[in-house]
């Protein structure tokens, strides 16, 4: 089982290692509606973890403080990727961790570079990944850590989608 | 006013028309997870209605069934376009519309056509929208009917978008 896992997270990694955009959806504070914007994924790390720069005066940041739950939202048509993605997100203010992560693409959001005192992380710990599958049009559950039912889930249109932990 | 709204609405048309993929995002029945699915935009009308094609026994219908909020996320990076819409479904199951909308690409969800029993409408009217104008790297909100502050607020990474009713 622990091996199949790894293989899902290579497959998650692949297919997001290159996208460049996706939409980050938090809850909204105080309503019960979604928030979402796009954003630059800086990083994704062997077991999956995703990491954003932010700017931590933003309403985000606020609404991460509110509500850990996020989902990213990938559709990019010409990679054909398609994913929806939920996790847990946490604050990380860690300098050491923003000089690894930086490059000068983000300097078009943070023109002070790394000395920003307005800047820090989000780093996003995925529980559920759903991915569209092209070749067969289907639904397939890359992994969830979050449901307890773990086999056999019927998916999107009816087709079947696989589980595995 | 109502005018400033039109122009809205075309902006909006403008940059979905061109869309092939969205995410469509549900609330998961009977937990506070979001459900989220890459959907083809059949059409989107002339007030900025969208609508999609589905069945009438995916999971989907059933969570539009207990909660018409829905959210439509659009990351395109080729044509740099970025939106988060919020609006609320209707499901309608009309054979007419169905024929005004269908086109030959739906065959690869609906090999049997228009004859297809299990198949029906899904309608998005949209209620907020917000896109990431990539040319200022701000978040503007281009119409928002669900919010009683209608003026002045203040977005992502202390930007200030713009709200046009």
């Amino acid at each position: 089982m622990k091996q199949e896992h790894s293989l899902n997270v290579e497959k998650l990694i692949e297919m997001v290692k290159d996208v460049r955009v996706c939409m980050l959806i938090t809850n909204e504070k105080n309503t019960e509606n979604l928030s979402g914007r796009p954003m630059s994924i800086s990083k994704i790390d062997a077991d999956g973890t995703m990491w954003f720069f932010t700017k931590a005066s933003s309403y985000k940041v606020e609404e991460i403080g509110e509500s850990k739950k996020v989902s990213i939202s990938i559709t990019n048509e010409s990679s054909n990727n398609y994913l929806m993605i939920h996790g847990i997100a946490t604050m990380v203010n860690d300098k050491t961790k923003m000089k690894e992560l930086w490059n000068s693409i983000m300097k078009a959001w943070f023109p002070l570079g790394l000395d920003d005192p307005d800047m820090t992380l989000i780093k996003v710990k995925p529980k559920e990944v759903n991915y569209w599958d092209s070749s067969s049009s289907k639904m397939v559950v890359l992994f969830n850590m979050l449901k307890a039912i773990v086999t056999g889930k019927e998916y999107e249109e009816g087709k079947h989608g696989k589980i595995n932990l």
